[in-house]
């Protein structure tokens, strides 16, 4: 289902690859047919004849054994999906939003149908994370998943930190090298990374985790003179989904920018990459690193899948997605942990003392605060020690107030152990 | 099989994770018996009880589904891990040692008994990159594997690179901290990376590649100032394990010092971490990143393969290393690329003349070349354009035998693409 981008890569690689693909595995992998919304612009093409505009007709088929969906959109493509599902076909998608949205409902039905529903390529295109997460690491108590999940975001932040680019420059740069869309906001609001969040929170934990379970915040307020400051203290600036377990069980998922040690391997990853850390306590710090998106990476990732259902259909298996269970969810106003908060302010007598004063009466105390000025304002930026969110939010709120502070940039948290 | 810092890591994940397990996976692990050497050194131990000094007693009896060996060993142990696998148990192993020499005995034996001879643990420790590269990446077309697998020799390496020391130092201070053996050889002269290499080459190209057929340098012969002059190039220095397939399907498998440009992921893996570099025609550059040892760690990656062999055992099934063929090797003189040659002569006239006469009779082309004196010697470093191993090889050899040069260290090469 689908011959975009993706679909004609896996196209090209199974055709070069069949005859390793048979030798190594046993597996004749066959592509019988492709559905696309208008067959007219696709002739030409040496599959063209088999080409159809009917997708029902694929699900449908009692010859057809695996249905990869490589088409995208959510609600036209849950009845196909399910309709393959239910026809005792084995699925392989790429689609995140799908998963982020319906999970729940997919993996019933897989479940129901005894068929498997894989997705490996809906995360981080090519980077292997899936499956290892379900199965390396399914004996490994996990306390923490969080990653570089977007690589357009990660291509402005790194320009941003890189050339001191301003956002909207390091924005239309992304946009004329393709990296990022017209209309950016699935990136840099945050909407992509947080699907991917959903779907790598659930697979570790197993709950049913959505999209709509995730707290978010985009890149869309930041200042590279923000970057310049991290960077000054030692951190890099990242967008970071991270998803975290507590004792009693119950997950908190959120993606926002994140202060990221330089040490910290995330901190390396950099223009349009991506990578995911697995925090284990038997495993220790573990990370996955590679292309997040394109063509040619997520057919990789696929075909992975592809062959993986297959030898599961010979073998009248499959992998299935372990028992979900309902999600046991923290908010964000329950964490904590330390926060840079870049301030413009009037340059004035007795500035610092009032802006200082809001964040001692709501009990957020300070590590470490820089005053400058850039032009004929005055820049302060102070680091907290741990505090609770919702103090930090509360002096935020009361800052805006004040008539003395100009701009309150979007806070940046660090990333915690 | 084995009850130290490995098994009883696992004794204790298995404790702590069992009913975890048992209601994700449906698996319910018992560990019914435990070898050792002697009996008497373990008592106290919650799991006393259930210790044996006899190994065979597990292997042949019929009440284990499952055997785990983490005792290490070749020669004695290949005895008891065959018979397991002839009494149709599927085995887990984390030696590497025993891989690399017996791999193709051990392959076929668990082929012919139908049952999963699985070895996460054997490489990189807490790294899952053996199921990811078996399972994951199963019709990609992999052209390199490549990565930092000693973890003792990259801490070595770290500190003389980020804090100058001399390689004596480093050592010893990497033995005071249990990184490094009294006899560091197995670690520093390339012996551990050569087997661990082999088995990612093998899973890789599906080739039965023994330690025995990899290329091997140490880093013993490295000057902190040789770290120096490659930084300023803009490189850091790794001892790294490279297997790639050349278009004929021959593969080149080396150990040795490289010069990873500061922007490859790579270059940031720092201390005692490993990491295991994919180079796929359509994934693109892939890496995963962790703990390369550890009881923990390796305890981890162990349990990853039980529950996965005991679900394949109870589907009646199992994971095979599909066919391997015969290694098809290339030597290393027969591979190229760009070296750091670091020289010290005897600072007068003509030396430099001389030198370089040397390189241009061997047709290989200088890119940089550098002259510096340190106390009474002179240092000269020469990189070299796209050369060929046998012509550098020639000059080293024809170098050394001229008085004009004292010290001709181990050259460096450039990572290639």
């Amino acid at each position: 289902l689908g011959h975009g981008t993706v679909g004609s890569a896996l196209v090209r690689l199974i055709d070069q690859q069949h005859d390793t693909i048979s030798t190594r595995n046993g597996v004749d992998l066959v592509v019988s047919k492709i559905a696309v919304r208008d067959i007219s612009k696709h002739h030409g093409l040496t599959s063209a004849r088999i080409l159809t505009d009917d997708p029902w007709s694929i699900v449908r088929d009692p010859e057809i054994d695996l249905v990869v969906e490589v088409m995208g959109g959510v609600e036209s493509t849950l009845p196909l999906v399910l309709t393959a599902l239910e026809h005792g076909k084995p699925v392989i998608t790429a689609n995140k939003e799908l998963l982020a949205a319906h999970g729940a409902t997919l993996f019933a039905a897989a479940e129901t149908a005894g068929v498997d529903l894989l997705f490996e390529a809906s995360v981080c295109g090519g980077i292997p994370v899936v499956r290892p997460m379900r199965e390396s690491l399914r004996g490994e108590p996990i306390r923490r998943v969080l990653g570089i999940m977007n690589g357009t975001t990660n291509y402005i932040l790194t320009k941003m930190s890189e050339d001191g680019a301003a956002y909207h420059d390091a924005l239309r740069e992304a946009q004329e090298l393709g990296f990022a869309e017209a209309d950016p906001s699935a990136d840099v609001d945050g909407h992509d990374a947080a699907a991917k969040l959903s779907i790598l929170a659930s697979t570790a934990f197993g709950m049913t985790i959505s999209a709509a379970d995730v707290h978010r915040e985009g890149i869309t307020a930041l200042d590279p003179g923000d970057i310049s400051i991290a960077r000054r203290l030692g951190y890099e600036v990242k967008l970071v989904g991270i998803a975290e377990q507590g004792d009693d069980g119950s997950v908190l998922a959120r993606v926002h920018l994140v202060m990221v040690p330089q040490g910290h391997p995330l901190a390396a990853v950099r223009g349009s990459y991506n990578a995911v850390v697995i925090d284990g306590q038997y495993s220790g710090t573990l990370m996955f690193y590679g292309r997040g998106a394109g063509g040619e990476p997520t057919a990789s990732a696929v075909l992975g899948d592809v062959i993986d259902a297959s030898l599961n259909l010979l073998r009248s298996t499959c992998a299935g997605m372990g028992r979900l269970q309902p999600a046991h969810l923290e908010s964000m106003s329950s964490s904590s942990g330390e926060y840079l908060v870049p301030l413009e302010v009037a340059d004035e007598p007795g500035v610092l003392h009032v802006v200082s004063g809001v964040f001692a009466r709501h009990g957020v105390s300070i590590a470490a605060a820089e005053q400058d000025r850039v032009g004929s304002v005055a820049r302060l930026v102070f680091l907290t020690h741990r505090a609770d969110e919702d103090s930090v939010q509360a002096c935020l709120t009361e800052l805006r107030m004040l008539p003395i502070v100009g701009r309150v940039g979007g806070v940046l948290r660090v990333l915690g152990e």
